[in-house]
């Protein structure tokens, strides 16, 4: 390869560098991307820091002058990274937060270098292909009927959004779009159970629908959704002349991982005429792990369901994803017409439009590091890793009930675990209230006192009033013995607080 | 650095790659990322293909077995580069599109690989400080006020979503969100010219304020606002009972770059109450270009601002903005209470959410490509490339003018030109609307001539009811010699249409 003669060069090198100096600043970037991924179960997770701190490391004025690349990696290694958490840490389980893997951030590479923006078929044909071919195996990793179709996303609350807005959409007609909800003036309503994401309720609240149209139904002892009380519900509403329209069933709850009874909210949902949206963001790639495929049965019958590959695919953030069973259900909710969105293309596959179903028009290549994951691994491989991670869960489980000091809060459904840490004056009879909030406030100081000493990582959880410590297991790094190392460092902390609070 | 010992590897290589695997992997990555932007200058700039022939060279169903990331790069530049349209050519000039820099790609490996989850100050400190000095420095170049902020997005169609569920939350209050649009009867009212861009009807729609509540202004010769009607519509619809509450300014239409004068409307908004929100998606960061920044006096007045730093700050796709003016005033818009959002810092920076300014919770960690390509080029170089955009513009312009085979069809305000191509027929006297009606379709099949052609691209737009050639520089590497260049080509293209009618 020969570099560019400088009267070739449109403008500085900064934003146009010669191929040698682009080789150069990829040389120095992969020398970290190679040590962060080696070092990163070494880590302390979070970081100990403030941001003030940060403020006097990076606030500084819009810089006139630019400077070298190798003085702004300096700033990224010394600075950025050791002042964040180490999402892909082998131990932390907070939330539902993947790892990445490396093969997507170099698709990430890739797609920034190439720049495709996937509007529609047209702007960039071969890249929007390349986002049917991964729809497709979403589709077909789900058990979804070949007639689906979807796109990819910013993440799991777009995609829950989108959802909604196709369910009303589909019920009020154009109605709505063109004159507002105030030309629907009956209330619609939307159910979903108390363990539902608060995305569902933040949708409501922007489409103009309103939180509390969101029915909240109550759950079982597994915390999946009452479906009896859902019929309840749809009936007294009926009646007080109120609009059923959709129903939100949760294949993975963020607060215990339950999976609704999905095959018997369907038939609620056909016996109602709603369209059911199910929120598979964090549990929907379970159905390739065999333990768990059993609980997705009647997902396929869903009119939408909301995923994220950047949580159980391992992608890097962000890439969310909407199946549609109907896209053609969906569409007029979103497609707009105007001169720059103007397709001349006949053929129905090359006027394809990724607007038409979504609110975005510009939209970055993210299948690139779907496809290159999914490609490079395998499903068998994903799949194991997915079983694994149920695994470490589950044995997290079984050392909670051989221990004395730890109680399970919840039943382990797909990777998440609840439980608390018990003191030896808890582990026998009964509790009283205050008892009970003495224990909340032990565990909530155990949890800070975890998250300070950087080897294991929980976050918090609510479980029928209780203080909760929680984590998912969602990264491929994660064994067996990682959870023996979660409970031992859980003692340690409880000791730490026990001496803060007795010297 | 020392390769991990399998004992100490948690899965299958393809998704836990050693150091070696990955170094070797960017190796091969590299050396296509530097030949591309070597080489982008010279390739067609749109593909001949097709949809059935994509699918055939793409599609299969999801691979239970892995392969080689070399077998998948090879796909990619086998396959998916020459499919695609190359957004980074300098004679791309199809509707607003930037080329990305290199240093911005290199940031994307970086943000991948860290995969830092900005949802909020605690998840990821350092990176969400870095986000507020990038938001500080974008509002530097746009001359905002101090006490303003905002947050990246995915685009402009996102940020001019969340604007206006920003601007009806303060107008609704929380009765709305609470209860939805029907608790709210009269129409509320946004207005915006004739020349905004169709993701504020979207919104609109999507919010439950309705498309038709969406009060289009009629412009100038310029295609500006004329404020005069602005001011009568509110009249009218204060008389009727609606209630106005938002105005949208352009800073830069989509067809043909106008900027509405903002300052008047600004007055216009403070007299009336309403919030005033500014589309600069495509022109906000021409205020760096020192020819057009008097244009933006006015801009800090607005309320909020809606931006695409992957437009003229030449980012790759996606990186959208939003700033408020007072951010304060948004939140309640959006901020949601669950125990997986429970903030539990008390000092004010370490518990700002970025969730309580938008629609997204987990947020990818953008704020690092517009970072290292603001502080590697300089706001000077990067001012100078869009002042140098802006000049290529005018001097398309001045040789349209000085051509008799050319006409331009609206003035040129930044750096979007629109002008078609005249026959010897239609270069003298007066024209009947069969002879436009002839120059509207000849200059159609130019345009597709001159896409296939694959030398320089042109996208469409309707002025004045008439078919225009339009184009948009915005791109660093596209230079004065490229104007001459696009003008020849036009003419071979016109050449070839009139072969093509009279062989």
């Amino acid at each position: 390869m020969t570099s560019i003669s400088p009267d070739r060069r449109g403008f500085d090198s900064a934003l146009d560098p010669s191929a040698e100096q682009i080789r150069d600043m990829v040389a120095h970037a992969v020398d970290w991307v190679a040590a962060y991924h080696d070092s990163v179960r070494d880590l302390p997770i979070a970081p100990r820091t403030s941001a003030a701190g940060l403020k006097d490391l990076l606030a500084e004025p819009l810089p006139v002058e630019g400077r070298d690349f190798a003085d702004l990696l300096r700033v990224f290694r010394e600075v950025v990274v050791p002042g964040t958490r180490h999402n892909g840490h082998p131990r932390f389980f907070g939330y539902v937060s993947a790892p990445g893997t490396a093969v997507a951030a170099v698709a990430d590479l890739l797609a920034s270098t190439l720049n495709a923006n996937l509007t529609a078929w047209r702007s960039a044909p071969a890249p929007a292909e390349l986002e049917h071919v991964v729809i497709d195996w979403i589709k077909e990793a789900l058990g979804c009927d070949p007639g689906a179709g979807g796109l990819l996303t910013s993440g799991g609350s777009m995609a829950n959004f989108t959802a909604l807005a196709a369910a009303r959409h589909r019920h009020c007609g154009d109605t709505v779009a063109t004159h507002g909800m105030a030309a629907h003036p009956a209330p619609l309503r939307v159910y979903a159970s108390t363990e539902t994401h608060h995305s569902i309720h933040k949708a409501a609240a922007l489409l103009g629908i309103g939180r509390t149209n969101v029915r909240e139904i109550q759950v079982d002892a597994h915390f999946r959704m009452d479906v009896d009380a859902l019929v309840r519900t749809i009936e007294e509403d009926r009646i007080a002349g109120a609009e059923p329209f959709c129903v939100v069933a949760n294949a993975g709850t963020v607060v215990t991982g339950a999976v609704d009874p999905l095959a018997d909210i369907a038939a609620v949902a056909r016996g109602y005429g709603l369209w059911m949206h199910v929120d598979a963001c964090y549990g929907g790639f379970a159905r390739l792990a065999p333990s768990t495929r059993p609980l997705f049965d009647g997902l396929s019958e869903a009119d939408s369901i909301a995923l994220d590959p950047h949580k159980w695919l391992y992608l890097p953030a962000d890439c969310g994803c909407l199946i549609y069973r109907d896209p053609e259900a969906a569409r007029p909710a979103f497609s707009l017409d105007a001169d720059y969105t103007r397709v001349m293309q006949t053929e129905p596959a090359e006027a394809f439009a990724f607007w038409d179903y979504g609110p975005d028009l510009s939209r970055r290549f993210r299948a690139l590091k779907v496809w290159m994951t999914l490609a490079h691994a395998g499903s068998r491989a994903v799949g194991d890793a997915i079983e694994s991670n149920i695994d470490c869960a589950r044995h997290l489980a079984e050392l909670i009930d051989g221990s004395d000091d730890f109680e399970l809060l919840a039943p382990v459904e797909l990777s998440i675990f609840c439980f608390r840490y018990l003191p030896p004056s808890a582990q026998a009879g009964s509790r009283s209230q205050t008892d009970e909030e003495q224990l909340d406030r032990l565990n909530e100081r155990i949890m800070a006192v975890l998250q300070q000493g950087g080897s294991s990582y929980l976050s918090n959880a609510t479980i029928n009033g209780r203080f909760a410590l929680r984590g998912c297991v969602l990264n491929y790094r994660t064994t067996r013995h990682d959870m023996q190392i979660l409970l031992d460092d859980v003692r340690r902390a409880a000791e730490q607080v026990a001496e803060e609070t007795h010297p």
